[in-house]
């Protein structure tokens, strides 16, 4: 099948090579006559805007989740599926894992000076209780992720209804379970009941010496009160992957503060290696007439 | 029951709550009658030195696996038992996963300079292969877990017999290893075959970029070559627990180096928690007259 690539040139670097990891007889273009395409391969930055040409074409498979960029385009007739990357929760999981036993080991505790600190052996991960806030797919892998590692994990949700063995409880009873999170994890969606659920309120509860990270919505957390929190140890460290505005601007009181990492927004991304072949599997799929996976509502938008 | 405390002062601090935690009838003391205690729990760091007086007891328990320092004491002749604490192999595989982790994510990467780094996305652990030197109970434990986070994990071990369904390589494969071992974990005994198995030669077949993490011995690993390596990038970066010299002196080459991090030989100690369960249960089977666990053998020495 011959697909059209449609992102940015710096994306055409990444994935060429995955999508033709994927299917060894993909025959992948970045441009050519229009009529010749099967399918489109497509991100909102590349450079088709007008779809009629495209006018054999049986898919358009988006490298990204969120097509809101794409769905009102009036030109667009064929059909637009959108990206459900299975790593996506699995890059999630394993960003949570990778902060948490950062935490948990006292990386930061061991300064390069000289000086030979081994009076205190960190406890086992089974005395060091840790919080999920939001129990949905990232939740969930995540909750699994630190599970197998040792942990007692926690989780948080609107309801509090248990799920994939999880021991949940409601946003009504927060509150009690912040009193014994020594790790915070934050990965609730954005809403009007979410919005600085973390106020300074509830930092106070957390225990001395907690760690908070925050891979969710950068609206969770009261940038102010965590500020004003961090000066007393609640939390005691914030590892902060989103943020009210992104990039981070440069005059921002988080960059450079001893006690809170910055990182780029980049816990959860789509990956090449299994979004590839996400990609081409349905493609096939569009080919061979069978089912699209992830086929785009026009009405609905999503 | 009655029990002796003879250890350091500063870990019957750690100790005692640990002890009582684990039976809550258990009467504890640091000193008393010898003629009244029913046992010992002992570590050569405490002031019991002539247990003759001790005619009571049923059993000493050390605090310690090692008991060479114990075993040849001529006033000894109540039954020793060593410790075999389980939360050791748990300890061993938190430290080597959370080490990996932090390499696996590029953690020090992020500079938090208000630079907003975010070109690259770190491959998923199932892209990033990491090898363990050693599969007895630790390599073993640390397999398990790395395994469960999602990475590929190849161990070596002198016979290249598999284990516990983990992909084992023989010592006389290790150098085809080594080229594909992004993540390198020394776990190994110290032996005549073993001493700096990791040389110039070795080091200069792993991967551009290659971590190396050592919690096993000091001696796997030959320093200066491992100085050398590191200015090449192979490895590009050591995280050692172990070393030739414990205190490692203040004025080695290891300290304040941009790309080795010393922990201070934590990676894998007796942790209060667990071996207190161990020790109470093994005191009560002694006082029930049930067979003792790891109990020493005064000829063997161990």
């Amino acid at each position: 099948m011959k697909v059209r690539f449609s992102a940015s040139a710096a994306s055409w670097e990444e994935w060429a090579p995955a999508l033709r990891a994927a299917d060894s007889d993909l025959s992948l273009h970045q441009d050519g006559d229009p009529a010749s395409f099967d399918a489109i391969i497509y991100a909102p930055n590349g450079d088709i805007t007008d779809f009629t040409p495209y006018v054999n074409v049986r898919l358009i498979q988006s490298l990204w989740a969120g097509v809101e960029k794409i769905v009102t385009n009036k030109t667009l007739t064929q059909p637009l599926a959108r990206m459900v990357d299975p790593g996506l929760a699995q890059g999630m999981a394993e960003y949570c894992t990778g902060w948490t036993m950062r935490a948990h080991l006292g990386m930061d505790g061991y300064a390069q000076d000289g000086t030979w600190r081994n009076s205190t052996v960190p406890p086992l991960a089974s005395e060091r209780p840790v919080t999920i806030l939001g129990v949905g797919e990232l939740g969930r892998a995540t909750a699994a992720m630190l599970s197998a590692v040792g942990f007692p994990v926690t989780g948080v949700s609107a309801s509090g209804r248990p799920v994939d063995g999880i021991d949940v409880r409601s946003l009504a009873q927060l509150d009690d379970v912040l009193t014994s999170s020594q790790i915070l994890i934050c990965l609730l969606p954005d809403t009007p009941q979410t919005r600085n659920l973390l106020d300074a309120r509830r930092l106070a509860l957390l225990p001395q010496g907690a760690w908070v990270i925050n891979p969710g919505r950068g609206t969770l957390i009261d940038d102010e009160a965590l500020l004003t929190g961090l000066e007393s140890g609640r939390p005691a460290h914030a590892v902060l992957d989103v943020f009210r505005t992104e990039p981070l601007p440069k005059d921002h009181p988080f960059w450079g503060h001893p006690a809170i990492t910055v990182t780029p927004h980049i816990a959860a991304d789509t990956r090449a290696q299994t979004a590839a072949k996400v990609a081409v599997e349905n493609i096939s799929r569009a080919m061979n007439g069978q089912p699209v996976r992830n086929l785009v509502d026009r009405n609905k938008g999503y």
